[in-house]
């Protein structure tokens, strides 16, 4: 019998997350488990590395085929850290989330889940990136696991191509069933920002970031859409930022 | 006559990186100059925003045509607060760097420098992020003028494209002149990591990351290549993650 695959998981909404918690109850009987999670909050991190601070890294349940680490660095931190330095080889599988909040459309730059899970991409490891459109701490994951379990483990049967992870999005819970699972663009969507701004008790202002994020995007094929009509989505995604179509088009004479 | 162009310019080696006050010094006579900049170094931050925390902002130089604010913000907290907060309107252009250190292949994931720059194209604000193949902090920038000046003045004439920014790298001085400036590709290339494991005076590990770039990409139209020949390298860069052709070829069934 064929040993089983070692998976990787972490988030970026940190080790004690409920959307961790689930993750690692829907896939712990697929693989030999290892949980490297940050140890509070790392939303909005996105492909951020830690290179001015050393990483504290403590190995905190170590049971037959599950082991959990909890890390003082970022999402991408804990990736690099389990590839290079926890797991005796690469990885056959990372999975990142559940994140609690949507990381569909122009989310995936600022998102640490999805970082990790590109991070994976960047070495050709089979990665997802799951998240829930839904911001609460406290949120129902009760409908997830299929959508969870169809996807996870047909990656691991099949792999993904060379350099692409999925970003996996499910819509909130809304008490009807969902529809299925379409494979789709990233949306062409954008946060609308203000700063609020505060005075602290010693009469000097500071800045919170907040927003709302506007979707502009009128195409049928994107994430956004797919979400919309209560499908999960799942958007296969590269680090190639480049905008080859304008290469041509482009010139600079020195 | 017409009011001078807004010009943020931003960076992620902090406010008092040599880097940005050569890129200050290049362009100060093509606009009205907004410098908004961290208090110190944010390498490696990538696209992160500060949610965690809330954000404190100092204006520390007022003149005609130039102020400066310090932040204690990420690269892309710095371009929303010019985008939302201090300019009066949308600036005309956001410059990032110099970067003390490549960006180019995949370099443009983990840089703040890019992050910001990314962050403006994705409001379509004309958006360029310059670095020097050069990590030392007192490195030589005396042959990077004509190349900024060139691609910065082409771009405040001609714009950029919808959603695209340009990720402009330049070769470290060798004594011999620049051949000209590329546009390119990222080149697929990755860092091969190692952490370098120690002891505090505790008897605790703690880790740093450590590496070396690989670059396994043979292909002619790389920014690399373009780089090891002594050209500048501009990629112009989006945010679109998608790896399109994959699209059709993936399935889940729920």
């Amino acid at each position: 019998m064929a040993s089983k695959p070692t998976i990787l998981i972490t988030n970026d909404d940190g080790i004690h997350a409920p959307g961790l918690r689930k993750l690692i109850a829907v896939v712990k009987p697929l693989g030999n488990i290892i949980v490297i999670a940050s140890d509070g909050p790392r939303s909005g991190m996105a492909h951020a590395v830690t290179m001015e601070s050393p990483i504290r890294v403590k190995l905190i349940t170590d049971e037959e085929n599950y082991k959990e680490y909890i890390t003082s660095g970022t999402p991408v931190d804990n990736v690099k850290l389990g590839k290079h330095k926890i797991c005796e080889k690469l990885p056959d599988l990372i999975l990142s989330g559940i994140n609690h909040g949507s990381n569909a459309s122009i989310n995936i730059i600022y998102s640490g889940t999805m970082g990790a899970a590109l991070e994976g991409a960047i070495d050709n490891i089979p990665s997802i990136g799951f998240s829930l459109m839904d911001y609460n701490a406290d949120a129902d994951f009760s409908h997830v696991d299929d959508a969870i379990l169809t996807i996870t483990k047909k990656v691991l049967d099949e792999g993904l191509p060379e350099g692409v992870c999925l970003n996996v999005n499910i819509p909130k819970m809304n008490g009807t069933p969902l529809k299925g699972i379409k494979v789709c663009r990233q949306a062409d969507g954008r946060w609308v920002e203000e700063f609020e701004e505060r005075r602290d008790p010693h009469g000097r202002s500071y800045f919170w970031l907040a927003g709302s994020f506007e979707n502009g995007d009128p195409r049928d094929d994107t994430d956004e859409k797919a979400l919309a009509l209560n499908y999960v989505s799942v958007v296969p995604s590269h680090t190639d930022f480049t905008a080859h179509r304008h290469i041509v088009n482009m010139d600079f004479n020195l």
